[in-house]
């Protein structure tokens, strides 16, 4: 089943199948970084009449309008990421765009300046919310709900500078899977990640890997350094940079900036720059320090146990054990994991920005900080980075040149003559009535050669044309605009034969 | 075709057929106005541990979630509704969440403290979206589109004190079909309500009226009356209230609040309680002062040439011109319509409200106030209300004890047996990447009973059975839950078997 079968063909193939395998396609994942915000702006008045000075017309900083093409593609890649969901047993859930201001307090650390707050207009203080777990953590809490396997597509919202962090929008789609409830270890935790594959391969985006650590190690590892407690957070905040920077400097910023025994750091980057599968959970067992934590071993233990469950799931070569992947949010209290495309060696000489498309883990006390009696519910899941994969998608379009329809229209009613309106309102509403996708020109005249160019233009494959000729013969002449064949087709037949072309092509 | 394939015909057949036929959906059309705010109060605390106090984990005033069996009802509907717009030849737009505060101002009257307004965090002062109608003028203006046909789903915030307008939310979907651009007067504005009634029969939510007026017909009416022009505004305001409140309430609003004089209002009131057809036109035509004001006589004309059109699209029948048609918002500068549900005569005993499900109207000069130039685009448009239809629909649904599935799975995946965990991952991972909907239980050693009881809970139909014994014989058990009928099916051919019996069901 190809992934995309309501759109064109060809363009699919073409869009996923090229993007990785063509020089060009160096610059793609540079496109989330790089891109600079679609503001229009015009310097101008907003009512010339009523003298208002200096009026720009634009979006939002940071925010855009998605117009119909890229609403196209995006409808396209998220049925593919509900599909897989659905696939998967979940069920949908919404909730409101913004939540009461203390629901979102202390749950993102460091990032908590980035909320957007609402206006205090009387009544309770808001603010927007800033992903989709903290909503479905409330909303388990709330329901008192222990168990639940849901899907969540929203919009979430983040004052990110555009200065620090370039290209990055304020307003972003997610797309979160997760499932909630106490269960034996590891099956949900194997599931996220079997779903982060099937995702990833369907939409066809080139090679990827799946890098998986646990916070128990992690925090184990830190502990056997000899990191100092209360510097947990700051150093795991440093780790977490290590996709985008280098060890040295990774190094300098918990030396210099935070305050680390240079001998500590040291240990640290003995352990940060392994990766690897099974093999490397054994050796980490084996490890004269970490074997020595509980915590580390609990993680070990579990990173095992996973393993063994992603080998039965035919996945296990796309997952690598990295203990140097961190995860910036303060939730999490197991597996986490991340997945990046990989780059082939053209692009490797390029950039350190390997594009993360993916992410998740478990966090086990997040619906506990909102229950009144602390009731914990375990939950773990996963997002999908659809916002760069819809520029990556955009961007190997433009690349190549790709043309989407933005409509869906099957059939343009025209008239070669003056005087016609009445009988092509009649037959489009024919049309309209029996289900068929119809389009005519809001003229009392237009003229012919308009009325075939706007169907070439807009990819519709079939005109209706009715005419002196036609009506006096109780005919309809049917064209095909690809190959410009007319046929004439009794009247009373017409939506018949329509159907039945449409039902072949 | 029925309108909603995807789910139990059973279910949506009796969920639209027998709404207004049943004696108890009397109570239906109160739902949007009665019903309480789904808020699920706890006074407790957020983080026992740390002794915060009084803390209440509810959603915003106004707010809710929607859970996943709305969800199913409300992607059904919005199916059908966006299936409609397509049919009709548009494209989908998005727009940020939130505008520039100024974007919004001078747009909404009397509505505009309705308005959400972000807090000021430092940069451009932010207001949530009020309508879908507002950013698409925005759009149009900014990107100087001059021709367009799109629709926008998407959520929209309003203010509204609960007190006033009981049981009105603060944050809900809208479902907006518009078409832009300078075109012969009438066919995009006869198209509009074709939509609308091809939307709402579609939808079978009883029988329904489409009223109909225009702007320069009601100006010229207050014009003609002796309506001081500082007026008409605020006594349009009272005209809209006629479908809530009775015309004499509505003239001593006029009176006494207003200051019009009595015997104006009195005139007024001759007018308003016309509706009727197109003879009624004719009538207004041949009105004696009507007939001197030009405005009047255009609007007179267009309404005339619309039922032309309305008649060969086969829907004048449910068309009714309404002199007591006004609509709130500011910005309407022609033709105005709104679709009502009928009341059978039992409902109509018990309340003034029928729900007014659909509008719109046409707006030539929204545009022109956020071009630099005021280049004017014409447009006009429609909102479908679709939370009432939602509210509608699950309400008779609960009526009827109708369960609805929240979940796709087709297929679960079960042993009889201890330690078949190993089998039962290799197994469902073969069926999830062969397309196929499928779960299982996240348990080491789940029971028997408790895996198809999981089944018969969430309507899955389908069983594969796994033990011992199938192991030995290299076969696997396929049941049917419904049925409880079992055949053993050879293991390599499981996913041809399950793939038939789906595309037979």
């Amino acid at each position: 089943m190809p992934p995309f079968g309501f759109l064109h063909m060809r363009v699919w193939a073409s869009l996923f199948g090229q993007l990785l395998r063509s020089p060009r396609a160096v610059c793609i994942r540079e496109v989330h970084f790089h891109s600079q915000f679609a503001e229009a702006v015009l310097t101008s008045q907003l009512k010339p009449q009523q003298e208002k000075s200096n009026f720009i017309i634009k979006t939002p900083k940071g925010t855009r309008d998605i117009s119909p093409q890229q609403m196209v593609v995006r409808e396209k890649i998220l049925d593919m990421v509900v599909g897989c969901f659905k696939r998967h047993g979940a069920k949908r859930l919404d909730t409101p765009a913004f939540e009461l201001k203390e629901m979102l307090t202390e749950k993102y650390g460091e990032d908590s300046g980035l909320i957007y707050d609402l206006k205090d207009q009387g009544g309770e203080l808001l603010s927007l919310r800033y992903d989709l777990t903290v909503p479905f953590a409330r909303y388990l809490a709330m329901n008192k709900v222990k168990k639940m396997k849901r899907y969540h597509v929203g919009k979430v919202w983040r004052r990110e500078s555009p200065t620090i962090v370039q290209g990055r929008y304020r307003e972003f789609c997610q797309c979160d899977f997760d499932i909630a409830g106490q269960f034996d270890p590891m099956i949900p935790d194997a599931e996220c990640l079997k779903i982060m594959c099937e995702i990833l391969s369907g939409l066809q985006l080139g090679d990827f890997i799946i890098k998986v650590n646990d916070r128990r190690v992690l925090d184990g590892m830190f502990a056997v350094c000899g990191v100092p407690e209360s510097k947990f957070h700051a150093i795991c905040s440093s780790i977490d940079k290590l996709d985008k920077i280098s060890w040295k400097d990774v190094r300098h910023e918990m030396v210099a900036k935070k305050g680390l025994a240079p001998e500590v750091a040291d240990r640290i980057g003995d352990y940060v720059q392994c990766h690897g599968g099974v093999s490397l959970i054994e050796q980490m067992f084996q490890d004269p320090r970490l074997s020595q934590n509980k915590q580390a071993l609990d993680g070990l233990g579990d990173l095992k146990l996973l393993f063994e469950y992603l080998t039965l799931f035919g996945i296990a070569e796309k997952i690598s054990f990295d203990l140097s992947l961190a995860r910036g949010l303060d939730y999490y209290t197991g597996v986490i994991y991340e997945a990046v495309l990989l780059q082939t060696p053209a692009q490797a000489q390029e950039s350190f920005n390997v594009g993360s498309v993916a992410a998740g883990g478990r966090y086990d006390k997040l619906v506990g900080m909102f229950d009144p009696k602390g009731h914990k519910v375990p939950c773990v899941g996963l997002s999908i980075g659809v916002e760069r994969i819809f520029s990556i998608v955009e961007q190997r379009m433009k690349t190549f040149g790709q043309k989407i329809r933005t409509t869906e229209t099957q059939v343009f009613v025209a008239t070669p003559q003056k005087n016609f309106l009445h009988e092509r309102l009649k037959l489009i509403a024919e049309l309209w009535d029996a289900g068929i996708k119809a389009e005519l020109l809001y003229k009392n005249n237009p003229k012919l050669l308009t009325q075939l160019h706007y169907c070439e233009d807009m990819g519709i494959p079939l005109v209706v044309i009715i005419g002196e000729q036609e009506m006096k013969e109780g005919i309809i002449k049917l064209r095909s605009v690809a190959s410009r064949e007319e046929v004439a087709i009794k009247r009373e037949n017409l939506v018949a034969e329509i159907q039945k072309r449409l039902s072949e092509s």
